[in-house]
């Protein structure tokens, strides 16, 4: 099975494919769409068209997101939106299901606890998936959520 | 000329394509988009489709949305922002460019000043148009945004 993660935003959107049917998940694909300066409409394409590509070619078979606790301000959290909207768009599109989790269920899947720093979170991103080599912010947030969903389908099918 | 507006909205997206070369624009379509209930994902998915259809039916040269000023919470701002993505991202994808225009604007070029209710805007749009009927509030909204940039597009071109 194939999980795509994505952490979405209006400048740089972290997106991550990891494989694994049981045990530790591999990593396939991280990496980071940025988009140009420019009209906000454009870059919006840019994300939906560069997502698209990327699970034309990794075919993964579910995707994840983490929840958004927007606590900013509504400018911040409309640019946000639109964004997530142009990435999830191109997820459904592809005939995706995306399952969101929040910010807690992540880090207790990742750290064992709901309260981490992102230095912890990429610190067991890496060691999971033996990684030696630093990873982008934004792509270690989008390998976060991916190995939470992996780990809630294996606790799921452990169940049935 | 013809011109796409949209007025985008997570339950309701209006749409309205207006046509015209000179003189008084006409009306082309103009309709709801409405999403099913279920998880936000889908409703974006459904909003991408069906604006894209529309738009290789309908065939528009340019688009135009009005800019949000987000006086709400968060929250919904974040909603709203995810169904003004998926809906500026049918537009870019078909290859269309967008303008946004303030509210201000809209009601400016609609009943020739910057404050007016509802009732006066789609009063105007439909007096503009010739239309009988009346129109459900967020396809006059498109309408009303649709013959704005129409306005514009002919004033600027008065000055070329």
């Amino acid at each position: 099975m194939r999980i795509l993660g994505i952490d979405p935003g209006s400048r740089r959107t972290g997106v991550a494919v990891i494989a694994g049917d049981a045990g530790r998940p591999a990593l396939v694909w991280q990496g980071v769409i940025t988009t140009p300066d420019g009209d906000h409409a454009s870059r919006l394409g840019v994300i939906f068209g560069e997502l698209s590509e990327l699970i034309a070619t990794h075919r993964p078979d579910e995707a994840a997101v983490e929840e958004v606790f927007v606590s900013r301000n509504p400018v911040s959290a409309l640019k946000l939106g639109q964004a997530r909207g142009a990435a999830l768009t191109a997820i459904v599109r592809a005939g995706l299901e995306v399952k969101a989790y929040a910010p807690t269920a992540v880090k207790m899947a990742l750290v064992g606890r709901g309260r981490a720093d992102k230095h912890q979170v990429q610190h067991m991103v890496r060691l999971m998936l033996g990684l030696t080599e630093p990873l982008a912010e934004d792509a270690a947030d989008a390998l976060a959520v991916a190995i939470c969903h992996y780990h809630h389908r294996q606790t799921a099918r452990r169940w049935q």
